[in-house]
């Protein structure tokens, strides 16, 4: 890496009283000793798959990457410790792109407590891609697994779903206290980030679990977003507001399953507008979706995944 | 991630008694409470630039991908752990090509005792990039740092340098059980692997140590591959194999200081084989050469950087 980055990144990068050894050797080291159960999460993002960059700009794609991290310590309860990040520059500005970066993350490293440990930046002729990896620790109650789902439990979300390709997939908040507070709070039996569609999330969830899910159109809070999305398509392959809300993805909000008591507990303290109830799961496999007319389908599991070749 | 590739990630990787999650959830949860001192290091590697994966195939540069961060953990005498793996796959044959890399990294993790603790798969239109990010812990004389060394103290290497573009580069082996004997058995100072070259990890060292050194040229070990570089090559920009030791990086050897009992020790354990002892550490700043005449003359530290533009 150049020098004057070495030298931009020891001035601007705070200090962590975590951080035994920081920027400036051949790793870092983390005084985890609070710690003994680290969790511990990679997401790597790429320009024109997670991002465009010439329109969203450093900034902004540096912050996400950060978020979408934060969002996998949420879904397991755990509390964000310290991050590491390795950048694949541009070589075109590729040292402005990097500090920019650093300038959306920095922000959200601090709301959320997160050691910025060090990195490895390199450059090369083709697109940006960054990877980052988060520690965190699980809480008192150890970390929320996707397995833990049973049949009855209900199934919540925090936030309106769909529509967030216009924007909120850059901007959201990764839901990392509500995720704390509530597993502090009540049990919680599973939980996922809605990264990739809510549907094809679910899916994974009820197969860790060993259960099936049915969900309420009804009762599916829907984003704006979801709504401007599907008001701006026409013909036959336009898709509704619900099938945004379904299968859209990266809105980063956590599907939780909880025993009706914690939703009770919570509205009891007032607090039962931190989740919508969704749905249920079931002890049949597969995942079904109740119409407004109380007629059940299939559900399916559809959501953004990357294609590969064989 | 298609899930024919996750079906064979769960097939293939073996489990870990430190892994309390594995492959499956949201993040991965790893028992580090023997390991209070978490050493922590990522390396990104790119197609064109690490490796040209045309000519080096899949298997070869999964190996490289995780010997480079093992190396750095070495260069910390830290224990390996854990690793996690995010790749950016061609979309074509990307399946082949993540399997391929995972049967590279998979001896060299059981070797080495690292935990494959899960990881984020990608693709898209670009060529291949792997970023691992690798936790160790370190030992009861606690990290090696790059800032311990003192003027008097010698310098040593742990094999020969130079030419590793040969194909080295891809297959040679992290100095992690060397590391570990080392900083257990004698007082090390301070160590850095040699990934950029030995002049500019050199200065690097002294650098962060507030020191200078003086290297031998008449001790400095060639590796032979130096010396059939530097025979294939002719006219004026020619180096000769000691150039190539000094300045073409990617040895992935240990480069130590010392003190000069420790190096003593070492002999009278019959180990003195184990290092290369190649100069001293200066109270003067700045790297010097002493030639094989006994003259002695600026070395400037060069080595491979990444270039990048403002």
């Amino acid at each position: 890496m150049e020098n004057e980055l070495i030298r931009w990144f020891r001035r601007r990068l705070p200090t962590d009283r975590r951080l035994k050894v920081g920027l400036g050797d051949d790793a870092a080291v983390l005084d985890l000793a609070d710690s003994p159960d680290c969790v511990l999460s990679v997401d790597l993002l790429s320009d024109g798959v997670d991002f465009v960059l010439a329109e969203a700009g450093p900034r902004r794609v540096g912050r996400k990457a950060l978020a979408v991290n934060l969002s996998d310590l949420a879904a397991m309860a755990a509390r964000p410790l310290a991050a590491v990040v390795a950048l694949l520059l541009p070589r075109k500005s590729g040292s402005r792109i990097a500090r920019e970066m650093y300038e959306g993350m920095l922000p959200l490293a601090e709301k959320y407590g997160v050691a910025m440990a060090g990195g490895d930046t390199n450059s090369w002729d083709g697109p940006l891609a960054v990877s980052i990896t988060v520690l965190g620790a699980a809480g008192a109650r150890g970390p929320l697994r996707r397995s833990g789902a049973v049949a009855g439990d209900l199934l919540a979300v925090t936030g309106p779903l769909g529509g967030s390709i216009l924007g909120r997939h850059l901007d959201f908040e990764p839901r990392v206290a509500e995720s704390l507070w509530l597993h502090n709070q009540v049990e919680l039996h599973a939980g996922i980030d809605i990264s990739d569609g809510l549907a094809i999330d679910l899916s994974r969830l009820c197969e860790e679990s060993g259960c099936g899910a049915e969900l309420r159109a009804d009762r599916i809070p829907i984003h704006d977003d979801a709504r401007r999305l599907a008001a701006s398509q026409s013909g036959p392959a336009a898709a509704d507001p619900l099938d945004h809300a379904l299968g859209d993805g990266e809105d980063f909000e956590l599907l939780l399953a909880l025993p009706r008591e914690a939703v009770e507990e919570l509205r009891a303290l007032d607090r039962g507008n931190m989740l919508h109830v969704i749905g249920r799961c079931t002890a049949e496999p597969g995942l079904r979706l109740i119409g407004a007319d109380g007629h059940s389908k299939p559900l399916e599991p559809r959501g953004w995944q990357h294609r590969l070749d064989e």
